[in-house]
């Protein structure tokens, strides 16, 4: 496979439930290929499909090795993710720098992989001699014990973001063109005109500060066009209650009118 | 609370076992305050602690809410993390980017949370109208459904990473403190208590849409406490200054009743 993502490769997991959400968390950031290295219950166990919540692929595809240097074999770059640090001499990598160096490999058409050891006992030195570099994640020391799928989740997320960052798609912000300033100038002279009406504006001699301080707030939230439209809509309705009650008012002084002629 | 990292507020939250997972990626890294609005199946739950390993002090010292304005009301900053994408005119902002600016803001001495909804339904638009950006997590087209507690865990991790990154006083505006969101959405209520009088909000079933657009409009402005001021006096003036129009046609009514009678 050419420039596949990363293989996750599961060192004796135990419960199955675990490997499911493994897989679940591989499914959300594009990873696809599982291998399990003796999981504990045998293989496959229906309750890792049960928890996968639908990321079936990576269960139906995974393959199972008795020894881990059979399941890194064909790999050009494993990094072993653990909590703890080790003696052994190998680089200690953030999740962050791990993944940018697998992507580099990749890149170069090298097939990489991630390993992590099962829920209690973590990997062994002798595991972690296999890999190239350990990966830790900036847990807190007061609470260290990271759940097996979210320690996935973690690589596989910023395996991913180092995807997105390509092109940078993701980051466009979710605004509509700000209106022009003649279209927010007019919502502006609006308002203060409505304002000058309610006499707001006072004293006098504090009108130019005012205005500014109301346009400046006004002004930072880069209304769209639709919203320069509903914002004089608001004005207005504040200060003529959309007509409507002046027209109730003079329907019903109509009506006393009539009522005091007949 | 000095430099507190973000308060972690659950919308509707369903099982509890996702609550307790929730408490213990927050204590893998590092956050420690847990908000729940409307838990379905009540709180306390047992089987939250059950699910949290041991990191049992965000479920100790989790506070309930009835209403989402309430759990946010102290908070500055608050980031909706939901994997679709809206039509709010809010910014959009990966994990990275949004915990950048959770970090800027709390450096300030503000008060910041990330907002999650329940397990089914995530958040409404009018939720995220309260808030002040969404952040979403990077995953496969493919894949997009994501587990309560990981999204909160790439949240947290990246917060974490941040932690270590510091300082970062890249983000500094040239503005005061924005208000605190009760302030905020006391603005909001008045505003919208002003044009319910008005007849603004037609036909009424538009009523919900129509206020999420006014709060997302005028929440980008990042209100001052002054300004908040100046605004709730600008709708007071708008609206009485209507009242005086109202009291002038009062008045002209009763010399009309006068003129006939006399």
């Amino acid at each position: 496979m050419q420039n596949a993502p990363p293989v996750v490769i599961l060192n004796e997991p135990q419960l199955a439930e675990n490997i499911g959400a493994v897989a679940r968390v591989m499914a959300n950031f594009g990873l696809a290929e599982l291998r399990l290295v003796r999981p504990r219950d045998g293989w496959p166990q229906e309750r890792a499909w049960a928890s996968a919540s639908g990321a079936d692929w990576p269960l139906d595809g995974a393959k199972v090795y008795q020894r881990l240097e059979a399941a890194v074999a064909d790999l050009r770059l494993v990094y072993a993710t653990t909590a703890r640090p080790r003696e052994t001499q190998l680089p200690v990598l953030t999740p962050r720098e791990a993944t940018a160096e697998l992507h580099a490999a990749v890149a170069r058409g090298h097939r990489v992989g991630l390993l992590f050891g099962g829920e209690r006992a973590g990997l062994e030195t002798g595991d972690i001699a296999l890999c190239h570099g350990i990966v830790t994640i900036p847990v807190d020391e007061r609470f260290r014990s990271l759940n097996l799928a979210q320690a996935v989740a973690l690589n596989a997320y910023e395996w991913r973001m180092g995807v997105a960052d390509r092109p940078r798609e993701a980051f466009a912000l979710n605004i509509d063109e700000p209106a022009d300033m003649e279209t927010v100038v007019g919502l502006y002279e609006q308002l203060e005109s409505e304002l000058d009406d309610a006499g707001f504006f006072h004293p006098p001699e504090k009108r130019p500060s005012m205005v500014r301080n109301l346009r400046v707030a006004l002004g930072r939230a880069r209304l769209t066009d639709q919203e320069v439209r509903t914002w004089r809509g608001v004005v207005t309705a504040l200060s003529k209650g959309r007509g409507r009650v002046l027209e109730k008012l003079a329907r019903q002084k109509a009506a006393a009118k009539n009522e005091t002629k007949g």
